[in-house]
């Protein structure tokens, strides 16, 4: 089978490591272009790369040339692009790989809430990739990789939506080092110590998770109606974000077992029936012992596609519901997510339907 | 002027060496014994003792001879016991030492939630006090501290309740590795790690605030009216715990502006005019910069006895408020309170009114 | 093939899960009996161990049944027990496996540096094992595995002998958290710290690679001829023990790159031949980087059984060399190389050669 | 009195922020002006720096504007400039401070080993500040502080070297985050990790203490007639920079007991009788517990000019000397010392002697 070629734009940041590592030896996709600031462009990825992963850098992809994105542009002879840059840049280099006719997997927060661009948790909202139908102002496709938090606070408020209904969210989080990229927390800021503040966060957390859950209408994606309340915390953890939710049931619940039951038997959407290679077997972990989940114990599951949830606690009333969720960041919360995303499409591409 | 004779019992542990080391030159205090375990008893204080904090232990204290418990209850020349005890143990030699006709003030959680007996964070509450007038029952008087995170939380709430009434609150805490004593928690265990889970501590700061916050009733202390929902959670700090924590409020406010006020100018009651040294100048302090309150650089206002607020933030209605609270869990959330619930009992007692 | 049947002793705690981990679906071992202390005995293992690896706990495994030491000895039906205790209850258990005829694998320190026990790092001196042939004087055979800074010291010292000899050696380590089992280091004495000292540590340092680099005398193994200077410390990593060396040698080296060359193209003993399912393809892993090795990285060789070497410099005289070695503490030093030392005891049994 | 007038260059660094806080209420020196890059010019200090010491910062200090070092270079009305600059910019500004007549304390590395310009240590080598006279080719006067792990390290050294001749120094360091400044250990490549090597800081700590141990010639400062071998690394530590120190002796000592008269017996040099303010008044603190110095629990000792020792080792023939030797690295390593020199300097100054 052809494989689709792709290019990783800021190939060398936390989040472009994960790609790279996860598309190395991929069967659906070929990684062809790394991009990277001038600096490092022209430089081969090994030595240009500050490569932090425990997992193995492969050995042609190490010796992959560095381009910078407007190298890149000239280019033709790519399919799929990731884009892993901050916004601004995103916004501008995204626009001209649409021009060009590309399909952008995107990992930056521009354009996150348009009602015509998907905003895809695959699990929970594949059939928003339907979106794509109606993106004709431009040659290429667009598709966008929710916030780390809100693909894993989505992901469990799914089931939960399906079987009670949620009228309100209250969320505080703890949130990993690798959050912030690389170079972005200071250690002399963080031992010892967290920072109960991350720029931006609060928004998205608010507004993503309900668009992801939203249903389609005339103009676009509706978000679900339900408001969330966040609070966002920096903690010295390397991976793993921990999520401490409260959420009002519109229906009451009758035990906590019946929770479990939600998480554990639902019916994900038919992307099972696809068999992407990135999608977990299990979406949702729940854990029953008393401390867990623990980002350093639990990030691994489904190579880091699963979430887990633990401490599942149920009010007298039955509607109001207490829950821990973790989930790794950079994996479901970004290049994990991307790749699934990017399976998807080629997937449902294939079959024409896209 | 005379000094009351004191003794710390548990005086090894964490809360142990702060109330040592609070006490070891107070003016109104004279530290004469010490009690610890078994193995540790009949050595000096300075051999015996594990002594972490910074704060330098004095030459004379750590001469003193460590008593076991049994040991101390034979002895008459002493005042007031301090005890940092586990709960079990606390309440078979709080029993004795009421028989004796101490005054006990005890950090430990047993019979905290009882009625008639004062639980007190002094700038709060001090008039729960006189509850000790109807302690009649064993010759001597007991005072009870508040769990560390319920100190921080009711403090926070007063000028709250006060000023806009309180219908319910959501937290969750991101508490300290001293909460849970000098070896609580293995290193192995919370390194590039968090726990969500503290044994006993949910119920706690569900229901010690609203006995902090609660009124004189027919039947002892009336809890306030409101509900709170707590999730608990251990982060790698080393002092200081984190609380983010919402607040539906009865009555709306017009702005964050007018919730600061309310912080700000809070009229703390009468132990002000009692100039107790323990009493910070400002119980609260309001931090403004988005990044802030931090556990590593905002534990110390008032030598640890100021709790410190940020991250204010009110929702369009105005009834909904979100805030994050930190305060010193040792200080202000055990032994500095301890400190100043002696502070205010010896004042009020040579002042005749207790 | 007949697997021998194994039983892992102390198999609770972190070098007993590791042992767990590893002969959980081994082709040479059947893992059949588990013991842990009284409290945990009739409990199934999943239910007793606090398990912190991320390796996943097997299914089957997680069902067993766990025996107190003392149940153990009572059972025949097993071949090679590995022993993970405290050396003073190691002393008299293993005591007893020997008398019953068991091969014993010991991780505990007591016995290390009997000249007619071997201390096996199997790549550097495989040999030794024929002392067996000399264990007469019970039925059983017992085995040491090195403490974990030896291990680690010794692999890297071994080509350097054979190339230059060594004259003395002087190392400060930098040993993580692991080392200390579960429970060993109390966060609250590590965050933001370090400790320089671990008990007992140096003298094992100072004399068991002595040993290990030992060669066959008339009284058993008679250590190599030069001196260890050691300071050992504890900082806050999880796993991975980081050691500074300075190795004067008694033939000049002309060359980093000469060092380089026998680190990279030492001939290991011919245990390579026995294609041992745990022995690593490079032993050692020379690392150019100047920052490297660094613990969170490189400590993933070799699924933890190889060690990294970096930092490599030497002085104008040429025979004042230094560099930095890392290696896996649980893996390399401790339940790895125990396991590689079973394997080449069932390899060479096979053959009849022991 | 009247105070001379001081300026910091580089004030919302690390070092410069300690340079401000002690430099804020001292009874010698009026701080004037405050220095910062181009993007904090014009602002407060207060609006411009990231404050994050637990020392308060001083209201009125607060309120200084900030300029840029080019701004204060057309000012005449200061004495002494404190620089805490890049080494690089460093050379530039000081040479401008020179040509102006202004007296430099400086904390950057540039031209600390020229002979003849003072690296002072000042407890080892405060004579050494006489060089000052033979600074003629240009109006001002200029002295270095020196290296933080060199001033430690030289400091410890110094008794050993009068009392027994020291022939060979090595040293294995690990040092705090604080050293590489606000910004230049980000957390993810620390937590859970450490970093075998610091850029330039080897040949620092080999070359330094040499020159502050050296005596005068008639080059200049001849250095100290041993060599130092030095392996440094960075550790998750805040503050404190712990050095693992084997000395080889000239003369044996006899006991551990004869090392650790040495140390607290030392008379150190005149500057005592100069009742400098910064000078602690031990400037070596030993430690006789297995496990000490620790950073966080032996950093504070002299506010941070003393330096701790423990773990005293003398090996069978009495000249092989370990010990582990910690210190606060932003205070005794930086801006303490610098502090201390200038105070050394305003004395001898207006005593004439300068």
């Amino acid at each position: 089978m052809d494989k689709f070629r792709v290019a990783v734009l800021g190939a060398t940041g936390l989040v472009g490591q994960k790609f790279v590592s996860l598309l190395s030896s991929h069967k659906m996709f070929e990684l062809v272009y790394l991009t990277a600031s001038e600096r490092s462009a022209g430089k081969r990825y090994r030595e240009a790369v500050n490569w932090i992963l425990n997992d193995e850098l492969s050995e042609n992809v190490g010796e992959i040339r560095l381009y910078t994105n407007e190298e890149l542009l000239t280019r033709r002879d790519f399919d799929i692009a990731f884009t892993a840059l901050p916004s601004e840049e995103a916004e501008v280099v995204e626009s001209k790989l649409l021009e060009m006719g590309k399909v952008v997997v995107s990992n930056s927060s521009n354009w996150r809430m348009d009602p015509f661009i998907p905003l895809l948790n695959p699990e929970v909202n594949a059939d928003h990739i339907y979106l794509l139908r109606s993106q004709n102002n431009f040659k290429g496709k667009i598709m966008k990789v929710p916030n780390c938090t809100s693909a894993i606070l989505s992901l469990s408020l799914k089931p939960l939506m399906n079987r009670f209904g949620v009228r309100k969210v209250i969320v505080t989080t703890m949130q990993a080092l690798s959050g912030a990229g690389l170079t972005g927390v200071p250690s002399m800021f963080i031992v010892d110590n967290l920072i109960p503040y991350i720029q931006g966060e609060e928004e998205k957390v608010e507004n993503e998770p309900r668009k992801i859950l939203g249903s389609f209408g005339l103009k676009g994606i509706q978000p679900a109606g339900f408001e969330i309340f966040a609070t966002t915390t920096r903690v010295p953890v390397l991976y793993g974000h921990t999520e401490s939710v409260l959420v009002e049931l519109r229906d009451k619940a009758e035990s906590t077992e019946e929770i479990i039951q939600a998480f554990r038997d639902h019916s994900w959407n038919k992307i099972a029936d696809l068999s992407l290679p990135t999608a977990p077997s299990e979406p949702i972990i729940v854990k029953k012992e008393n401390d867990r989940p623990q980002p350093r114990l639990d990030r691994v599951y489904g190579n880091g596609m699963s979430i887990s949830i633990g401490r599942i606690r149920l009010d007298l009333t039955g509607s109001v519901l207490r829950y821990v969720v973790l989930g790794d960041n950079i994996i479901r919360g970004a290049a994990g997510t991307g790749v699934l995303i990017a399976e998807l499409y080629a997937e449902l591409n294939k079959k024409g339907k896209i």
